[in-house]
C-alpha cells in the first residue's frame, strides 16, 4: 500500500505537517512555526514548500491521495477558519481554496477536536465504535462527537462545544464572553483558577501558594496532588465532579459506548480518569449506568492532532469509494 | 394512495391506535384503557381486537403495511418496553414479538418523544430539516432528537434522555432516583415545585397558595399567570431559565436547526416561548446565537403520540425501500 494522504494540524503557535497511509504510519513530518500575524495564505504557502521536501523523502514517487487539515474554529462545512482566537486571520479564511491553488486534490477542514476523533475511529482507541465523544483537555476543552460512525456536525458545521456547555449560569467568565463554561472549571486553566478559589477557601499551607498566579501552570497542580498536597488533591476532585456531572449530561443526550478524554491535561491520569469515572457513574441516569467505558487516547502523545486530520481525508476517500492502495 | 400504516400510543392510562396514511391522515382511531396491571400481552390481543374494528371501516380490503408503537421507556433496538414505571410489565417486554403473533408485517418500537421527533419530521413542522429536537414537557420532560434526518439512538438505544441532564447536582429528588434533574424544574410537575419554592421565599398573596400542594396543578399556575399573579408569573420565569439554559447546552451538542417544545405543558404557549427564547440566545455560545429557531409542534394537539408512532414505520418502510401507494 503505497498510498498516503496529507495532514496538516495547524496550532497559535506550530503547525505540524505529515505524510500518513491509510494504517496511520507517519511515513515523513515536520514542524513550522504558525506565526500567528501572518495571512493564512502565506502558512498555505510555506506548507507547500514543506510538503515538497516531505515527499522527497519518500521512497516512491507518487502524489498524495488528498489533504486532510485540523485548525482551531474551523468549518467543515464551509471549509474555512472562522474567529479563529489566536491567528489574526479575521472573520473567515478558506482553507480549502488556498490549498487548492497548490493541488488537485480532495481538501476536506475539521477543527482540532473533531480532528482528534476521527483519528481515534480510524488509528485510535475507537476502532469499531459507532457511538463515541473525544474530549480534548487542554488550555480549553474541545470535543469532537461520533454518532453513526460519522462525526456530528449539526445544522451549520458546529456541533460538539462541551466546552461551552453551562456548568453556573453566574459563574467564571469564560474567553467566548459568557459565564460558568464547562471549560472555565475543566482545562489546564481552569483547574488553576480553582486552585485560587480553594486558596481563598482553606487555611493550610500548600506549596502552590508561593507561585505567583499568573505562573501557575496545571504541571504544578499535578505535581503537588502527586505529593499530597491537599489543595491539590480537592482540585482535581473538584475538576472531576464538574466533568463527570457534564459527561453525564452529554451521555443522556448521546448514549455513547465511550468517552475519551485526551491532551495535555488529560495526562494526569488516574489522578484525573479514577474520580471522574466515580462521578460519572454518580451522575449518570440508571439505563446509562456500567455501560459507558471513560478511556484514554490509543494513539502515541503528540500525534492525535496530525493523525486526526490524515483520517479525516482518508474517511473521506473511503466513503467516496477513492481508498487508495 | 390506499396504503396505510397501523400506529399505537401506548400511554400509563389509555392507549391510542388509528390507520394513518403516508400523507398523515387518520383514516380511523380508537382509544383503549391501558389497564396497567394487565399483562402487556393481554393489550395486543385487544389492540388487535381494536384493529380488525377499525379495518372495517375503511372503504377499501387493502391490509396495513407495517405497524409503529410509541411507549414510555422503550428501546428501538431490542423492540422491547423497559421497566416502565407506570406499567407493570416487568423488567422487558418484547412488543414486537407480541404484535408479529397477530401480523406478517414489520414493526417498529420507540418511546414517546421518539415518535413525536417523527411524526414532526414526516408530518409536522419539521419537514425538511435534517437536524432538530423535539422536547415533550407533560407530567416529566421527554426528547426526541434528530441527526441527520435519522432519530439518534446512541449505542443502546436510550440516546435522547434530557428530562435527566443535571440542573443542580444537589437539588431536587427526581423519580430516577437522582437529583436536580431537569424535569424536576422543567414540566407540569416541576413547576409545582418551584411555585411551592418561591411561596416559602416571597410573602406577596397569591391565589395559588389558596390550593393545597397536592392538588396544585400547572393549569392552575398558568390561570393564574395569566391573571397577573407575582409568584405564577416568576415560576414561569424560573422555568423558562432553566430550560433555556440546558437547552443552550443540547446546541453546543447537538448543533439543530430547531427546537420544538410540544407536550402538554408546553400549550403555556407565549408565556414559556417568550422567556425560554430570550434565555435560549443568552446561554448559546456566539456561533450559534440568532441560528436555532424555537417552535411549537406543527401537528395537531393530541394526536402526536399516533402520528408520529405511524410516522416510525412509515420512516422504516421508506427507508426499505417498500413505500406502498
Amino acid at each position: 500500500m503505497n498510498g498516503y494522504v496529507i495532514g496538516i494540524d495547524i496550532g497559535g503557535t506550530t503547525t505540524a505537517v505529515g505524510l500518513v497511509d491509510r494504517a496511520g504510519r507517519l511515513l515523513a513530518e515536520a514542524t513550522i512555526p504558525t506565526r500567528p500575524d501572518e495571512a493564512a495564505v502565506l502558512l498555505a504557502d510555506r506548507l507547500h514548500e514543506t510538503i515538497g521536501q516531505l515527499r522527497e523523502t519518500l521512497p516512491h514517487p507518487a502524489g498524495p491521495a488528498g489533504i486532510g487539515i485540523g485548525a482551531p474554529n474551523a468549518n467543515y462545512y464551509r471549509g474555512t477558519v472562522e474567529n479563529a482566537v489566536n491567528l489574526r486571520w479575521g472573520p473567515s479564511v478558506n482553507l480549502v481554496e488556498l490549498f487548492r491553488r497548490h493541488y488537485a486534490l480532495p481538501v476536506a477542514v475539521t477543527n482540532d477536536a473533531n480532528a482528534a476523533a476521527i483519528g481515534e475511529q480510524l488509528f485510535g482507541a475507537a476502532r469499531g465504535m459507532r457511538h463515541f465523544i473525544v474530549i480534548t483537555l487542554g488550555t480549553g476543552l474541545g470535543s469532537g462527537i461520533v454518532v453513526n460512525s460519522e462525526l456530528l456536525y449539526g445544522a451549520d458545521g458546529f456541533a460538539g462545544e462541551l466546552g461551552h456547555t453551562v456548568v453556573e449560569p453566574d459563574g467564571r467568565l469564560c474567553a467566548c464572553g459568557n459565564r460558568g463554561c464547562l471549560e472555565t472549571y475543566v482545562s489546564a486553566t481552569g483547574i488553576c483558577r480553582t486552585v485560587l478559589a480553594l486558596m481563598a477557601k482553606r487555611c493550610d499551607d500548600s506549596p502552590l501558594r508561593r507561585i505567583a498566579p499568573d505562573a501557575l501552570t496545571a504541571k504544578d497542580i499535578h505535581e503537588a496532588a502527586r505529593s499530597g498536597d491537599g489543595i491539590a488533591l480537592e482540585a482535581y476532585d473538584a475538576t472531576a465532579r464538574v466533568l463527570g456531572m457534564k459527561l453525564a449530561d452529554a451521555v443522556a443526550h448521546l448514549s455513547p459506548e465511550a468517552i475519551f478524554l485526551t491532551g495535555g491535561f488529560a495526562a494526569s491520569g488516574e489522578l484525573l480518569f479514577a474520580p471522574v469515572k466515580r462521578y460519572l457513574e454518580t451522575f449518570l441516569l440508571g439505563i446509562y449506568r456500567g455501560k459507558v467505558a471513560l478511556l484514554p487516547s490509543g494513539l502515541q502523545e503528540g500525534t492525535g492532532g496530525l493523525l486526526g486530520a490524515a483520517a479525516l481525508i482518508w474517511h473521506e476517500l473511503d466513503r467516496l469509494g477513492g481508498r487508495n492502495g
